[in-house]
């Protein structure tokens, strides 16, 4: 099976290899880091973002060496790379490598979302093309997209997810406190009433027809937070050949009875991502809240494990 | 005055001083940029990415040296940047540099909207803050956001507007084609119906009441395209303190007459952005076609005072 093969056959076919619906959110807030890594760093590269940046990878690289066998992608969120700078876009760069040499996915958390050009450049520079020696800026396998600015803003990322073997996630309903604002927002669309993500919804239905992989799912998928679950439920029914990415698992406070409603009823179509919950899990382990070299590696391996079961015995008593 | 005057009084006082309302959108897309610069460069750098982003920071430079007397800001679209890759972000954050060295406003244009933590991380990368001696990644003067995800996730933006002298444009009625299939579906809000732009409409006068300035103007402004007229004329009644940052003029088919419903009846309220006809007039001048080094930085000039007094007219006129 050649790289180019569809995104959407490549994600499940991970899912069912690792027994894992599981995706590591790589959002490194330097402030929560463990400190001897950036003070590691300063030792050898000074204060600065660089040092910052280089800790930043150090972290990564072990996190994934960590957890590479038992979740299915990672998923950096761009804003905590651009926040150090260029060094800390170099640790992205380099992060995803990593994760791709590891046999993960990659799932680009850049939300972005823009006019026909503009959207032609960021799909370019966030997952460009699959064909052999082409130039890469950060070459991830899927991008979350804002679906604000309508159809032609996405076409770029569309196209790719025909052609390239790439994957798109948009926006559905968020995980954050204010999402309802404007998702939840009661619109007529040919007479009838439904509230906004699902005029969304029925576009990415729509969008992802173009994708279908072998096993039935589009390479458009959507993002639909844990934290909202009746509404998931009924996203759900719209979309029954979309692959949802659901964040708001753990520290946003979605639980794995939230996220069941994101599945299909044979337990198919979901992934479930977990930041902080997971790479920061050694603050939250009484032993190693008082080492001065706690393995922070194994405890978000072991976050991921009990994150992959949960789910999993989840999805199980169904 | 300091640094952290309101961005708002910042931005008219550079409208009055000018007599111009334009904004100049560097989008360097390496295909239409003079191929004798990239030659150069090539020369100088060998081939890749490298170049390129040097023969971009070369042209940049040359515009904002012909246009900083008669343009107020610059409005720099991130996505072309990133598609360069490290080089070209350095060439962005390069380009805003020399602009504000010249006096310039630079709004980063980068259609931002994410969760709150994540939100800060984009804040602090592209606008950052106005004390001195702060580390800065771009350090722009104003951004534009995405609401989609609502007031939480704008809130780190927000804050910046009445702390740091900071602006934020929020995209209200976005310029391309396909932009109505969500901003403009018709919702019920409190029994009313309305398009969804206008709901979004009243939260950026929401949002906006926080920084308004000694000119009665908000920073956080709206982006409203110059291609849909009549819908501007209603989103101005909605919003007489706020800013519109226009895009569409010029290229994508917005004209001076369509504009004008942009401005509050007095005149003020709202800058006006060309991309395309500004920074690429050269590759329409009959003359400059033939040459081998077109001066396009000269040609870029004419454009822009053409524009200038294009708007200034319809505006006297009105």
């Amino acid at each position: 099976m050649g790289q180019t093969a569809n995104f959407a056959d490549r994600l499940l076919d991970a899912i069912d290899q690792k027994s894992s619906s599981v995706v590591v959110g790589l959002d490194p807030d330097v402030g929560k880091l463990p400190e001897f890594l950036i003070e590691k760093s300063q030792m050898r590269h000074g204060r600065g973002l660089k040092s910052l940046a280089l800790a930043v990878l150090d972290f990564n690289t072990q996190i994934i060496d960590a957890v590479h066998d038992i979740v299915v992608a990672i998923k950096p969120q761009v804003a905590f790379y651009e926040a150090l700078g260029i060094p800390g876009l170099q640790t992205l760069q380099k992060t995803i490598r990593k994760a791709q040499s590891q046999g993960l996915l990659v799932i680009q958390d850049a939300k972005r979302g823009d006019i026909g050009s503009t959207a032609e450049a960021y799909a370019q520079a966030h997952i460009g093309t699959n064909k052999p020696k082409a130039k890469l800026i950060f070459g991830a396998d899927a991008i979350t997209v804002n679906p604000l600015l309508g159809t032609d803003s996405l076409e770029p990322f569309l196209k790719r997810t025909e052609s390239e073997g790439k994957g798109v996630f948009v926006l559905v309903k968020t995980s954050n406190p204010s999402s309802s604002e404007i998702q939840s927002l009661e619109v007529i669309q040919d007479g009838e009433r439904c509230p906004l993500y699902e005029v969304v919804a029925s576009l990415v239905n729509h969008w992802g027809q173009r994708s279908i992989g072998n096993r039935g799912y589009s390479s458009v998928g959507a993002v639909v937070g844990a934290t909202f679950p009746e509404e998931a439920k009924s996203i759900r029914k719209l979309l029954p050949q979309t692959i949802f990415l659901v964040p708001g698992y753990g520290a946003q406070g979605g639980t794995a009875k939230d996220i069941i409603h994101c599945f299909n009823p044979d337990g198919n179509g979901a992934v479930v991502n977990s930041s902080r919950d997971v790479i920061y899990a050694f603050r939250k382990n009484a032993k190693m809240a008082t080492q001065r070299e706690p393995d922070f590696a194994l405890a978000a391996r072991d976050a991921a494990l009990r994150m992959r079961d949960d789910i999993n015995l989840a999805l199980t008593s169904k």
